[in-house]
C-alpha cells in the first residue's frame, strides 16, 4: 500500500521533498535516489533509507520504484519525464516541465500516446487553502464572471545569480499557472512594463516588473513582480468580477500592540507561506497513486502552457512589445483531470 | 440665528471647546467667558472676541448669552447648572453633571420643575460614528438580544495626580454612559477586580482594574480599565447577542509594510480618537438650540445615573464587594429625548 | 471676520456646498447665489439667507461677495474663474478647472498676471485623512522612494448618461490629481486597457477600464476604473516603494458576526466616503481666506494638468495607444502653495 | 522505525485519529483496535489494516503495540492509562486524563514510580500556530509581564445532551490547559457568572457563562463560553501585558466584497479550526516516540490540573461562589517536558 518513490536530483528542493515524503506524508517511502553529485545522492539516500542509483535511467527502471520525482536541474527534466513515461511510471516533475516548449510538447505527445495521465507538474499554489477558497468563491458565482485580476509577488531579496528573465521563468510562473486554473482560461498575450527600478538590487536586474496578461475570455491580469522588496515575502491576489471581488488572505498571524503600533509579522520567505500547500500537494499525489488513479494536479499540458507563457513574457521584457502566446486548444485528453 | 454661548471655565477643555465653537462649528458664537483665573478668562475671551464676566452668575444673566457651557472644576458644576436652569437657559455641562448624586438629583428636580429639558451632559461617545453604527446594528435586530458586552479602555499613561478611584469616576464613566445608551438599559450592580498590577505606574495606583457590571435586563459587562498600558490609547467594545456580535472598529489608519511587519498606528491619546465625536456633539447641540428644540444628547438623568454608578464602582474597588446602584426608575420626563 | 461667499451654480453639488458652508463650516456665510435656473437659485438662496444675482458677472461684482465658489456646468467654469481673477477675488472652482487645456492655460496666465494665487480647484482627496497619512508616510522615508502605485476606483453604478470618456474626465480625475500630489511628480504618459466588459452596464459603455500612467520620475501607476461594480463605492490605493509599501485604509465600520460570516459594510456611494474631506477642504479654504493667505489647496496649475491628463487618457481609450501628456515644467509661481 | 499504535475506543474521535495516523501522519501505523462495540472495532480495524482485540488490557499487552491511544469513554480513561503505564508503554490519552482528581493523581503517581514520562494528554491547542506564536511573543518580552487574558469560546450550537457543567468540563477545559501553558502559571481560583441567557438553547442549559480565573501570579482571565452563539465556531484570546498585548488571529480566509459588504467566512465548527493542530500534535508525538524520547506535550500533571480546575469551575457555577483550586506545587518530575 506504501508508494515507493525514486527521487532524481538531491539538491535543496530534492532533499526537502525527501524529508517531506519521509517524515510528513503518510503512505510514501523514498526507496531510490540519484544525483549528478554522488556524495549528495548518498547522503540524501541515507536519511531516507533509500538506495543510490547511478543515473535517472537506472532509477526509473528499478523494481522498487513505483513513481518518480524529478527535482534535478531544469534542462534535464524532459529526459527524465520522458524516461518515466516510456517506463509507464507516474512522474512528478518540479517546474518547469521542460525548459523549451518543444520538449514540453514531446512530453505531452508521449503521454497521450501512452493513453493515460502519468505526469504531474509541481505547481503547489493550486493546493493552497486561500487559492482553493478563491476558486470556490468564483465557481459559486458570488462575484459573477471574472473580469480583472490584480496580483503581486514580492520577495525580500534574491541572490546575484537571479537574472531579469527569471522574474517570468521562476517567479511569475506560479501566478501564471494558478491563474489559468483559477479562471479556467488561457493566457493569450503578455507584456512587461518596467517601473522606476529599486536601488536595492544587483545592477544587471530589472526589478520591479509589471506584467500584463490577457486571457482568451478577455480577463486582464496585472502582476507586480518585485524580488527585492525588502520587507518580506508577500503574495497578493484579487479577482474582480461582475458582482464583486474575492481577495487572498494574508497568512494568519498574531496581532501585537506595542509602542504606538498594531503589527502582524510578514513572512521572511516563501517556505512558510506554502508549506501546507506542499504537504497537500504530495499528500494528494500519493493518495492518487495509492488508489491507482491518474494524478489530478497540474498536467503536462499545464506545464507546456507555463513554459510557453513564461518564455513569451521573458521575450516581452526584452522587446518591450505585447507578445502573443499562440497556445493551441487544449487536447481532449487533458480536458479532465488536468484542471482538478 | 447664531447661538450666543457663554463659557464658564477656561481651562484646557474650556479653551478647546471655545476653539471648536469658534473655528469648527457653524452657527455658534462664544460671547462670554468667565474663569476663577481672571487672566486665563481674559486670554480665552480675546481669542473668541468675547466679553469677560466676573463669575458664573453674571455670565448666565448676560443678555447676549443664549446658552451656557460649563467646563469648570467638577465640584462647581451643580451651582452653574442650577443657575442656568433658574435663568431658563439651556446648559451644556461637561461630565460629571455634579460630583454627588444629591446634587445631580437637585438638578433633575429643578429641570422637571422648569418643565422642559435644558441640560445636556458632555458624554461625547454617543456621537462617535462607531458607537452609532453599533447602536444601529443592535436596533436592527441583526445580532438579536444583547447578552454580554466586552470593553477595554486603555490610556498610554496618566499623571501622578491620577488616583485609583478616577478609574471609575473619570475613565470608566464614558463606557458607563455609552453602554446605558447602547443597550437602552440600566446598570444595577458593579464590582471591581484587581489583576496583577503593572510595574509601569505610580505606586499608589491600582492599575489595571477589571470592572464587572450587571444591567436590569441581565446583560453582563466586563470592562478593562488600564491607564498605563504604554502602547497607546485604545478603546474596544464588543456586544454579543443571541444571534451574533458587533464590534467597534479601530480608527482607520494607513497600513504600512516594512522590515518584516505589517503595521498600523495606534493613537497616542484620546484627542484624535473622539475629535469627530466632539464636533458632532456640539454641532447637534447648537442645531437643536438654533431650532428651538430641547437637547437630544445625554440628559441630566443620564448625568445622575453616571454619578451614582461611578461612585458605586469606586466604592466597589475599596470594599472588594458587589455594590448595587439602586437607581430608581427613569421619570417619564426623561423617557424621550434623554435617549436620543 | 466672516468670509462672504457667492455661489455660481445651485445644482446638486452647489446646494450641498451651500449647506456645508452654512451649517457645518464656521466663519463662512453664503451671501449670493446665481444659477441658470432662476427658480433653483431662489430656492438655494432662501435656505442660506442669500441674495439672488442674475448671472455670474453680477455676483462676482457684488460688494458683499468676498470670494466666489463655482459649481456650475463644466463648460462655464473658465468664464467665471477668469471673471473672479479679473475682479481680484479668490475663487474656488469645482473640477474641472476648465474643459479645455487652452482655457486652463488662460486661467493660469491670468492668475500669474494678477501676481498672487486666487484659484483653488475642488479636488477633495488631498484633504482626506487616509491620503494625508499616506503622504506623511512617503515623506517620512519609511517606504523609500516610490516605484509603483496600484489604485482602484469603483462605483456601484452610473446613470445612462455616463459615457466612456467620463471614466477619465470625471472619475479617474480624482486619482490623477491626488497621485500627482502624493508623489510630487508629473504624469507624462497615459494608456487605457479594456478588460472583458461587465454585463451590468449600459451598452455604449466601456467598463471596467484599466488606466496605466507613467510619471516623470518613472513611477508606474495602474488604476482600475469600474463604475458598475455593483457591490458599493470602493477606493483603493497602495504605494510600493523601495523599502516597503503603504495602503489606504477602508473606512472604519463596525464588524458584525452573524450566520457564518464576519462582515463590515462597504459604502453605497461616494458621499459618505469623502464627507470629512469636503469639510476639511472648505474649512481650510475659509481659514486661509479669513487670514488673508493665498489658498494652499490644488492650484490652477493642478487644474490645468488634470485637464490635460484626463483628456489624454480619454484619447488613449479611443486610440488604444500610449499618449504622452507633454505638460511643460511647472512655473515657479506654482512652486509653493500649489502643493500643500 | 514505524511506530505501531493500538487504539482503545473506536467512536467518532477514535476513527478520526485512526484516519489521521493512517493517512496523514508519516511513521505511524495503527496495528490494534478495541472498542466496547465489537462491530465498530472491526470496522475501524479494517480501514487501518489492524487487528481487533477483545479489550484494552489485551490490546496494551499485544507485542505489535508500541504505544497506546486512549479515545474511549472518559470514565474508562484512568484504567487504560494505568494499564499502559504498568506495561511501560507510552500512552496518549484524549482529555480528560481521568474524570476524578483522585484517578488523575493515581496516574501521576504511577508514572513517577515508573520513573520516566509515558503519558501525553490530548490538549491540541498547544500545537496551534496562533497559540504558539502568542507564547513566543510573550516569551520574547515584547508585551512585558502578562496581567490579563480575555478569551471567548463560542460554538454555533450544542446537542440536547450538553449540560451546564460541560461548559467547564468539555469546553473551557481547552482554554484552561492552554492558558496554564501560555502563562507558565497555575490557576488558583475560579468563578462563574451567568449573563442573561440566550433564548436559542435547550431549557436546562446555562448559556452563555462567563468564567473568571485567577492565577498564582495574579493574572486575571475572563472567558466567555457561549455554546449556542449561532453564528459559528469562534475562538478569541488576547493577552494584555505591561507593555502591550498579543491577540490570536482569526483563521485565514478569503475576503469577499458583494452587495454592500466585505465579508469573510466564520468556521461552522471546531474541526476545521484545529485540524492543523491535531496533525502537529500527533506528528510530534510520533516523532518523539520514534526517537525514543519522552513525550513533550501536555503531561499527566497537566491532565490532573485540568480535571481539578474544570471540576472547581463546575462547582462554582452551581454554588455561585469563588472556588479555590488548591493544586499543589508541580512535582520536580514534571518540571521539564511537561511544559513543552
Amino acid at each position: 500500500m506504501t508508494v515507493r518513490i525514486g527521487v532524481i536530483g538531491a539538491g535543496w528542493i530534492g532533499q526537502e521533498h525527501i524529508r517531506r515524503l519521509t517524515e510528513t506524508i503518510a503512505g510514501a517511502q523514498v526507496t531510490a535516489v540519484t544525483d549528478i553529485d554522488a556524495e549528495r545522492a548518498a547522503q540524501a539516500a541515507k536519511t531516507a533509507g533509500a538506495q543510490v542509483h547511478p543515473d535517472g535511467a537506472a532509477l526509473i527502471a528499478a523494481d522498487d520504484v513505483d513513481a518518480v520525482l524529478v527535482t534535478s536541474w531544469g534542462p534535464t527534466h524532459a529526459e527524465h519525464v520522458l524516461g518515466a513515461i516510456a517506463a509507464g511510471k507516474p512522474v512528478f516533475c518540479e517546474k518547469p516541465l521542460a525548459t523549451t516548449s518543444e520538449d514540453c510538447l514531446k512530453i505531452v505527445e508521449a503521454e497521450q500516446a501512452h493513453g493515460r495521465r502519468l505526469v504531474q507538474v509541481g505547481f503547489m499554489r493550486r493546493f493552497d487553502q486561500g487559492y482553493r477558497q478563491m476558486k470556490d468563491v468564483i465557481a459559486s458565482g458570488r462575484i459573477g464572471t471574472p473580469l480583472i485580476v490584480h496580483c503581486a509577488h514580492r520577495n525580500a531579496t534574491v541572490p546575484a545569480s537571479y537574472t531579469s528573465d527569471m522574474a517570468a521563468l521562476d517567479t511569475a510562473v506560479h501566478e501564471i499557472d494558478v491563474l489559468r486554473w483559477l479562471l479556467d482560461d488561457e493566457i493569450v498575450s503578455t507584456q512587461v512594463i518596467a517601473p522606476r527600478a529599486t536601488a536595492n538590487k544587483h545592477e544587471h536586474l530589472t526589478d520591479p516588473q509589471i506584467m500584463l496578461f490577457e486571457t482568451a475570455k478577455g480577463v486582464r491580469i496585472d502582476l507586480e513582480v518585485f524580488v527585492n522588496c525588502r520587507y518580506g515575502y508577500d503574495i497578493q491576489c484579487e479577482t474582480v468580477g461582475e458582482e464583486g471581488l474575492v481577495r487572498l488572505p494574508d497568512p494568519a498571524a498574531v496581532g501585537v500592540r506595542t509602542a504606538g503600533a498594531h503589527s502582524t509579522a510578514v513572512l521572511p520567505d516563501w517556505t512558510g507561506r506554502f508549506a501546507d500547500a506542499f504537504d497537500t500537494e504530495f499528500r494528494e499525489w500519493v493518495a492518487n497513486l495509492a488508489a491507482g488513479n491518474e494524478p489530478t494536479g497540474p498536467s503536462a499540458w499545464d506545464g507546456y502552457a507555463a513554459t510557453v507563457i513564461t518564455g513569451a513574457t521573458a521575450e516581452a521584457l526584452t522587446s518591450g512589445r505585447i507578445v502573443p502566446t499562440d497556445i493551441p486548444n487544449r487536447p481532449a485528453f487533458y480536458a479532465t483531470g488536468g484542471h482538478q
